[in-house]
């Protein structure tokens, strides 16, 4: 089980470097901006949950894996070949960091909530989605702030409700199911959500233009 | 006691909540977008205090009720009928999204300290009241970073200098007064000062834009 | 050793705060707003390395001397006669918020070294490292995102590298070094390499704008 959560968290790694590494070349930053924000966006969600749930110092800050895989992707997007392909296709690219990203979202919402019940004393419902949602989306809002974007989270299709679905699906399913399978459900049904919206355009009730005058 | 603190802080969670679901709507982001910045701004300031203080997980993670709280103040703003009314009006707009952000501050200003009183170890009149005017305008900061606005902490009149003196006045009248009283004092004295700061426009010393070449 | 610790983060704190009070200058905030810039920047890095390093209530709410130190500095350089000078000259602007910048990275990033060594329990290279950077570029970087700049880490000549090499060094020596000699040696190499890099232009691999076409 353990090194089924290790696997998870260095796919998850992998997925939210390479969204950091892209928005980082989209903004035209030089080789270390591009680590800088592909090591940041991989880890910055886990260290915000250790912070939540009190596990000083952040278990990246231990272990160097994480920010090594984070460094090693987001040096391999940087090569010129991997790079004159992805930049050159703006298709391509939207679609690589559309995958790239939500993979990094379904995945890290299970890995907080892996987390959560490790080391939370109290481990209601609430707390459990709570810290889900938030590990998930905390690499990428930290990434976009950064990077001077809205975040992902308060203009794309169904992206925190995407997340709280698997959270709420993942800690729910802990109670009946072995945890494995809780997690690898959890984070596939946040991934085809959010596959499934951005594919079809789904989208919330939003105030057309018209409707403002402020 | 324990009510009345209760009941300041939904007042402030509502204020906040409607700020930041308010600022969302401006910026033309859909329902869950208007949620979430609620939410968020409602909850951020705490959070940030909880970190500071060394409670974990913070307290918003363990009982749902703020954030319930604030997502239906965020889903009541975004019915049709009130939404139109706050968005084809400017002047309203404003006067809203001013008094609700005054409110919230006053009331966190005041929360930071109750909270510093009943957790932190050390309890210094500098501690009080820093961690009182992180706790006002935390929420608020965030908020404005997330929608990709200069905080208002950094622009607005005497912003975090209301929430300094509401935070002096509370912390030095907790040792005469009964703590209730403090907190109203505090937190009204807040209010007061912002709301007077916005009708007169008052301003601290600004270089006039002739003073600059760069 | 415990004064010089103690000399060397005021260095940092004045060198810091002047810089968020320039950056606050530059954008036409008050003086309210130049002091709230400049003492965030002052103090963020420390705060942000108290909350990885679990050392709650942060250092900086405990003693108040940093964040007055803070609070004087802004002043100081909001003063007409001094603003003038500074906000006539582009070229000595520029060049005062450079050195200002790369003395606060050097300074703060090995006094995030010795308070890890002080706090946290496992102290791995890994971890010393890491958690100097983060003190070091976390002022700088909280500092740009309030300000809506994008931070200096992602865009300027290897400013995270000068943090990571000057950890490293300073790291690596305290084992065979006395520590005041290792601090020294650590910052004066960021400051070195930050001022190279300045006045040669150094830069890293960056891909051309004919590279891009999204």
């Amino acid at each position: 089980m353990e090194t089924f959560a290790r696997v998870l968290e260095l796919i998850g790694t992998v997925a939210f470097a390479a969204s950091g590494a892209m928005i980082a070349m989209k903004k035209r930053m030089d080789l270390f901006g591009v680590i800088v924000l592909g090591v940041v966006t991989a880890i910055g969600g886990g260290i915000l949950r250790d912070l939540i749930l009190g596990i000083t110092p952040p278990l990246a800050f231990r272990d160097p894996l994480c920010a090594i895989v984070a460094t090693a992707t987001s040096i391999l997007l940087f090569i010129p070949w991997l790079r004159h392909r992805l930049t050159h296709n703006q298709r391509l690219f939207e679609m690589a960091l559309h995958v790239m990203d939500s993979v990094g979202l379904g995945v890290f919402t299970v890995m907080g909530i892996w987390n959560a019940l490790a080391f939370a004393p109290a481990r209601s419902t609430f707390l459990l989605v709570f810290v889900g949602v938030l590990t998930g989306v905390g690499g990428g809002m930290i990434r976009d702030v950064l990077a001077g974007n809205m975040p992902f989270i308060l203009v794309k299709y169904v992206y925190a409700c995407a997340s709280l679905l698997g959270a709420l699906a993942c800690a729910l399913l802990w109670k009946v199911l072995p945890s494995y399978a809780a997690m690898l459900i959890g984070s596939v049904l946040v991934l085809v959500i959010r596959l499934l919206a951005g594919h079809y355009h789904w989208n919330l009730p939003h105030a057309d233009d018209v409707d403002y005058k402020i």
